[in-house]
């Protein structure tokens, strides 16, 4: 154990903390392929910003496979396909495992067809949509993606006080002539993991994206551990949820609906996702060059727009992601006390050390 | 010219008024398909109720008809084409009479490869999306839509006060046992059509949807005529507008980046569109039967979901629209006098004599 101050961030080395994880996955059991994925797309989370999906479910992803709720090896069922799409069960399989190979299916599918569109039922947890985008890009491809949870209900559609959609991740990745514009953003007003952090920190949320078991709009983050509790509102809130809540159902159709496979059949599945997701590929539209230029087009228009504050200029999504993925392979993988305690947790669990910790230059 | 009150609605015949619509647009030189489009899906949006985008249009369209801005006759150029998707060049023909051809391009490719995808350059005002949906639908499909405006810029990009988007629907339209699920929404705060609403009608918007020169978030709708005028926010306002912003970006790099026609090329096409639309043969990704109970499921777990107010019952998106059509179509489509008016305008215009006014049963 290392000795570490209650506020002062942590520092670690990438690949030591990549090759930490993967041993630990190992050790509860799975297979090579399966613990390098894990170590790879959570650590992708941390190093993009999306703390909440990195390392700090690398617990829960070990308990899964000891327990056997996330299968430790074999491969996804392929339950259709046809020309540009296909239908996947992942049994199982952690999403962090699974989501790849998709991608790259359906990569291959777009080369072929213009888009490759594949449907995943029982991924085990996919932690962040964003870790996954530049397969996509990086190839020069668009892409979109949901994530939907057959076991949940959180989100309550407009006019409702009652939880029905699960909190629904929609992500895009599209390639453009310098850096890929990568969106990941929930399409709930704040998720339940950004109010259990209000919780803990004795703070409101910042604004009213709760609905209380008597109808009013709340940002008062404990009702919702309350009982009974209160619900997630759709984006857009009190005036324009009907916006959000449409957007919502959008991602429930294309996740459960497309792949049979909704909450009558996985309301017992847990966090295991329903994912959809498709790849595009420009060439088959028009000009692969002339679509780069356009997309930068895109990406320069908004960062030339007058900021409303002066001192904040207007980002493009992906922007922050992207810098901090760069600066933390440099200089190291910053980690609160908070979650270095859950990796502590992880390293006795499994008997796999910490790596070094190293001082930030 | 009918003798009108000032404020009573004008009811006419479904059939009578789509033959009239046809007869004017053929008479200032739309071909016999052109003008049989136009007449039938202007005339879809009013049964809907997207008042707005229906006969409300008929005179834009008529007068960019004999002007040269819609081509009256003729095909889209296919410019690309592969397996599952295709590029078209739509020439400046109504978006009114090309979008349904594209939806029966996009149901054939669906069919063999999935999905099937069209995008399309220089589409004439499309009009409400909603009205195309159930081309689709019918025929057991799902469908996505976008468009955009390469010649407008109307919305801010979070953070920003200056537009660089334009005001861009999303549709999607979904089969289920029972009803289509229908969603049409603009991906901003509001739309300019709304906002010109309120000024006539001198009331103030509902909610801050429009930021000010000054970088405030304000309701004043007569600030959208100022100089300099206010811009649309983009969904999600002040906390949560980096949401709509994304999904505003989606929408544009989605039509107009994969297109290759952007800003840099239509800024001087007016109203003209840039289209994405996307169908899905849920049959190809599982069962269709199974399909639509999934569907079933989701429309009746949000009718059942317990209302906010008692008198308000949660609705599914296009169950207004639907119902409204139902009425209309059997006791005629109704007009306010200030839309009728301009239904008169036309039938001078084109020397059409507007059909019988009916009296509602």
């Amino acid at each position: 154990m290392t000795n570490i101050s209650n506020t002062k961030p942590i520092y670690v080395a990438a690949a030591d903390i990549h090759e930490w994880a993967r041993a630990c996955a190992q050790s509860v059991g799975a297979d090579a392929g399966v613990a390098q994925h894990i170590a790879t797309y959570l650590l992708e989370g941390d190093l993009l910003g999306f703390r909440t999906h990195g390392l700090l479910r690398l617990r829960y992803n070990l308990e899964c496979l000891r327990d056997g709720r996330s299968r430790a090896s074999g491969e996804p069922l392929v339950l259709k396909d046809r020309k540009a799409v296909a239908s996947w069960d992942a049994q199982l399989l952690p999403g962090l495992y699974v989501l790849p190979k998709a991608i790259d299916a359906a990569c291959d599918k777009a080369k072929s067809c213009g888009t490759g569109t594949i449907v995943i039922r029982r991924a085990q947890h996919v932690a962040s949509l964003a870790a996954y985008l530049s397969l996509a890009t990086d190839r020069g491809f668009m892409i979109s993606m949901f994530a939907s949870t057959p076991g949940q209900r959180a989100v309550a559609p407009f006019g409702s006080k009652q939880a029905v959609f699960s909190p629904n991740p929609f992500a895009i990745g599209v390639p453009t002539q310098t850096q890929p514009i990568l969106l990941d953003m929930s399409l709930s007003m704040t998720a339940a993991g950004k109010v259990r952090q209000a919780i803990a920190e004795e703070r409101p949320l910042p604004f009213a994206g709760l609905i209380t078991p008597g109808g009013e709009y709340t940002n008062d983050a404990t009702t919702f551990l309350a009982d009974p509790p209160s619900v997630l509102a759709s984006l857009g809130g009190k005036d324009l949820g009907y916006k959000g809540s449409g957007l919502t159902l959008f991602s429930e159709l294309w996740t459960m609906a497309l792949s049979n496979y909704g909450r009558r059949q996985g309301s017992e599945d847990g966090d295991a996702n329903t994912v959809w997701l498709q790849v595009l590929d420009p060439s088959a539209f028009g000009d692969q060059e002339e679509f780069l230029t356009e997309s930068q087009a895109q990406l320069d228009a908004i960062l030339a727009a007058t900021p409303i504050d002066a001192n904040q200029p207007v980002r493009v999504p992906g922007s922050n992601a992207i810098a901090l993925k760069k600066q933390q392979l440099a200089e190291g993988v910053s980690y609160t006390p908070a979650v270095w305690r859950q990796l502590e947790k992880c390293a006795v669990m499994c008997g796999v050390d910490l790596p070094e910790v190293i001082s930030k230059p």
